[in-house]
């Protein structure tokens, strides 16, 4: 896992990074999610593809830079799918984010959620009741740390203050806004955000806190210009295509401890 | 089934305890409809969830407000799904809504509606080619009350004017907009709406009749903002989010009936 | 198949008659482009229905003034709902697009859309990519002419300029603008809006050349009130709706060509 410095300038380059490369990126993700998450992808410069069939998923993981799995709507044969596209991605050495969606709704969910973390997945990004059950079903104390290390992943935990760790470093971001939470599929949007930074940068550090301040700051600045979740919704789409790296350097609020 | 009094006072403090009390509405509807209907929701402040999956639908409807089924993509999967939906929010005494979307178009569908309809839910939702469908079916007169009394559910028949019936009292909301159907899902995202508002209210033609009018008022809002279908769909969420009390009182338009 | 001259009246023509016709279109598509396919179709003033699932399609095919098919996500079960519309179609004389979406990333869907083709197509629209496996698989010169011919369909390829042809007349459309290809499934619905045209056109030509120019001229207008993505979806769904005739006749670019 290589390392770099996490700054506001390392931020600003990896999102140049991925308006310049242009990553495609396959997600796997409920229906619910599906639209807006391509549209944040189209917006953020990289190209989204999204079957989940497990007849031709493969197809499509083979030559991603990078692979998303939310674990929406969890029936037979999207599980299958899954698994598939997580075979390949391993033999293709491509890496792939985790999104163990509503695993504290539903052990069955939260099972599969730790049977995928096997393969590694480079980040793990969930909500603090998702990581919770995770960690308890696990054994382990209810930290982000903990998982991480007990996954060899890098965990990302959204909130009013998002943390990033892999067990040695702590990133903070606090970056964000309300409305976030009154817009359905962010949080799967921000995730799929996470591989197409990760498909341009190796450090998945610096590629989970790079998807957090984009989305953040994106979200700031829209949130200036519609206080309702409607039009808040299509400006945070506008903002994180449009979003400038010096906004981005003096917007950013990160922490970077340990 | 206990009755309260039918005016835009009560609307009004039924769409406020909505935004009180964030209940969880657990949605089964078509793919076309679900991230509107998840926006409309999350607007009104409810939070809703999606899954469909017979897998893990019981988990989800367990411990929700309020259960919503579409009959939208009836497939077999989708058919088992509902009914494993059912069986819980009748175990668990949690009241649904059903809207037989296209019961006129597919006779399948209508019976199908029919055996769901076995189960009593709350609201029973529908255009009036939908609710005609299904009197016609049981060999009933073409009339909401007729089926209402059949069923032992209150039905509400969306239109210009839209009729909200127990078979007994009638109410009649004059509220609403031509463009709503010129956006795709206005109507599901009602009868989730409907299920939101009957989370926190049990008489369900309260239930029912708030839910008309909280999308007619905003619905009448947006188009003073936006003449087109685009614009007007983003502004109803916005509208579903911002409305005040005030203008729910100034500008509901019920009739009640008997 | 009966032939009308292509010129900017006759396009305007064409988009009046759906308007004023409102034809219901049938849409097998993938999740992605659902909701969005949907609200152009309701914008464009046609009637959409959507359902895959094999147990009611041919209900919704029947009676239908078109139907597109759309490749993404091909499981099984969509295999077969394809199929079961294709069939009905066929015994309904109810003509079909079809719409190769990613052929060209997958060798199944590749080998599926020549199968599916067999079925004579009205319009076969794609990218180059599609367009040029779909002739590869064939034998055929990476021509849209070649393949017409073969298919004894008309193909429509999407680019900075398109090409519409039956291997006999080319028609090219220079409209559209490159916020297009920042929106999911804006392809998708215009392959769906091609149906819509082509349901009340008997011309596939004419059909295709109308859906290219409104989305073009609707794109171009949209694209000069909103610079970026968000608010270019939402601005292109207003003009379908509010495009006039003199705008088309005066904004449209076509050149008819042999």
């Amino acid at each position: 896992m290589s390392q770099h410095q996490i700054t506001s300038e390392t931020v600003a380059r990896t999102i140049a990074r991925v308006r310049e490369q242009a990553p495609r990126v396959h997600v796997i993700t409920n229906s619910v999610a599906e639209a807006f998450t391509a549209n944040l992808l189209l917006a953020a410069g990289a190209v989204p593809s999204m079957t989940s069939s497990a007849e031709e998923v493969a197809d499509f993981v083979s030559g991603a830079g990078a692979l998303t799995v939310n674990l929406g709507t969890l029936d037979a044969a999207r599980r299958v799918g899954i698994e598939t596209a997580i075979d390949m991605a391993k033999e293709g050495e491509i890496p792939f984010v985790l999104d163990p969606v509503m695993a504290d709704r539903s052990p069955g969910r939260c099972a599969f959620a730790l049977e995928i973390a096997r393969a590694r997945p480079s980040v793990l990004r969930g909500n603090p009741g998702e990581i919770d059950s995770l960690c308890r079903a696990r054994d382990l104390e209810p930290l982000p740390g903990a998982l991480a290390v007990a996954l060899r992943s890098v965990v990302a935990v959204t909130g009013t203050t998002d943390h990033v760790t892999d067990g040695h470093r702590v990133v903070e971001i606090a970056n964000g806004h309300a409305l976030l939470s009154r817009v359905t599929a962010t949080g799967c949007a921000g995730a799929a955000l996470t591989a197409a930074c990760r498909a341009v940068e190796a450090d998945p550090i610096l590629a989970a806190v790079t998807a957090l301040v984009w989305m953040g700051v994106a979200a700031e600045q829209a949130a200036r210009l519609a206080a309702a979740p409607g039009g808040f919704a299509v400006g945070l789409i506008d903002r994180i295509a449009s979003l400038r790296e010096v906004d981005v350097q003096a917007e950013a609020r990160i922490e970077v401890r340990a």
